[in-house]
């Protein structure tokens, strides 16, 4: 089943609520620049499967944790693409938001998603609201200061870095809130899925860094060859491509067999498996067969 | 009962659960600098005062709701006194965040102090952790798109301002989140309280007008005249010196006049009158006696 209506509508619905009349109208615009049209939306369809897996038990609530997490996305990436980080002037194909509305209203729209993210949870009907709690923590975490995507950015304004923390931190936490807040909006026991959240996060990340280095700006919707460029780390540069590749087909293969015990599980494997492929640069999607 | 001592509590405990080994060290450090010393702590201060009015019955609750009030007060002075906002140099008395360590980690710094108010509140060893959702959603309010102070600071982006709506939502929004969530920590009928707070951050607003106009950097810690300087609206560049002072008089009378019925009433409003001449500025603290 195709998850994607079902996210864009619970986006729909949250920013509607964010940016009615007491907001600014060119923040309002600006909101719904950063969000609309989206990206592959990764990361809520992977949140939305695990609820799925886990018996779904409370839709509104996978939604909202699911909502949460793009919005969260959608923050960093405009926060990242600040003159002060990236300096982009493309994202998806577009003029970033500061190019298009200016550096306050980006600052501003970053800040008012962090916060949509959390309200989004605290609002949902849920039929649990019992598990806001957990809800708000495991996202919270995804991206705060202690390992989160924050932590991920500013490890950029270190002089020395653990790589496999900053991955970790910038791209790993969201990932694992992903899994860890699908199976925690279902009622199930949520740790048990961080593992497989942190190495999807991992093989997107080697996926992202072979498409920056293979892939061209129409293709990315971005300048490509961003990392060599900015001397960021990057698994192609540090291994190579070939390894890179095998590096990459490895982490999937290891995401597969961490799935946790639930009622969809040989569904939810084969999921993987399949959205993993997604993560591909185009000429190269047989590469996770 | 002076209440700075269990609120600095508070804010170091979530500071240091935030900031610890997989937080990047220049980051903790920032983080740090923006929270401590702190000012007045005037909101999580009026947040304690309304839990203990209402009968302070889940006290994890209402500190965990007045931490994330000044967190996110902290945040946004980060936020606000970037180069892309007002370019400050000083901010109580040192080096604003940004001057002090870089424009990248002020921004991150700002955002994960967002992220840390809705941790805080998620994580606090509630009595009655069914109260964490209203409580979330309260701070979420103050701070967000939709006339919180993300809205407020949008206000700035946009060629027609109605001025009301603009002060309510940069300052009156997070004096109505502490006596809000104040009341929601404890348990109490909360929107009856919005009136009160909004009425106390408008007389913050007048007053905090007073000062840019009378002060001196010494005694702000920041510049004096900035209003002026950055054309933003004032009530004493709009109304004159002493017709600012007679609206801030009855501005306090007001929100005297505003305390709901509660177990702690008459207490809770000698306080209003008594804290509220903390607003005054030095010289002039006999204004709303």
């Amino acid at each position: 089943m195709d998850l994607t209506p079902r996210i864009e509508r619970t986006l729909e619905q949250a920013l509607r609520a964010a940016a009615g009349a007491d907001c600014p109208p060119r923040l309002a615009d600006a909101l719904h620049y950063a969000v609309f049209p989206g990206g592959a939306r990764i990361r809520p369809r992977l949140a939305l499967a695990v609820a799925k897996a886990c018996g779904d038990d409370d839709p509104a609530a996978a939604d909202a944790a699911a909502a949460a997490i793009e919005f969260l996305h959608c923050a960093s990436l405009v926060h990242d693409d600040l003159p002060c980080f990236d300096d982009a002037d493309l994202r998806r194909g577009k003029p970033s938001a500061h190019r298009a509305f200016g550096e306050p209203l980006a600052v501003l729209a970053g800040d008012a998603l962090i916060v949509l993210a959390f309200e989004t949870i605290a609002a949902a009907p849920m039929r649990r609201p019992e598990r806001i709690g957990a809800l708000v923590g495991v996202v919270g975490r995804a991206v705060g200061a202690q390992g989160g995507i924050t932590a991920g950015q500013a490890w950029e304004c270190e002089s020395a870095v653990d790589l496999a923390a900053y991955h970790l931190a910038k791209t790993g936490s969201l990932f694992a809130a992903a899994t860890v807040a699908g199976a925690a909006a279902a009622g199930a026991a949520h740790e048990p899925w961080r593992a497989l959240g942190e190495t999807i996060g991992e093989a997107f990340q080697v996926a992202d860094d072979i498409s920056d280095h293979v892939g061209s700006e129409a293709q990315l919707g971005k300048p490509a060859g961003r990392d060599k460029a900015l001397g960021r780390p990057s698994a192609v540069l540090e291994l190579g491509l070939e390894a890179a590749v095998g590096r990459l087909k490895s982490l999937v293969a290891r995401a597969a067999a961490l799935v946790p015990p639930c009622p969809g599980e040989a569904d939810f494997r084969a999921l993987i498996l399949h959205e993993t492929r997604r993560f591909m640069p185009s000429g190269m999607k047989t590469v996770a067969a």
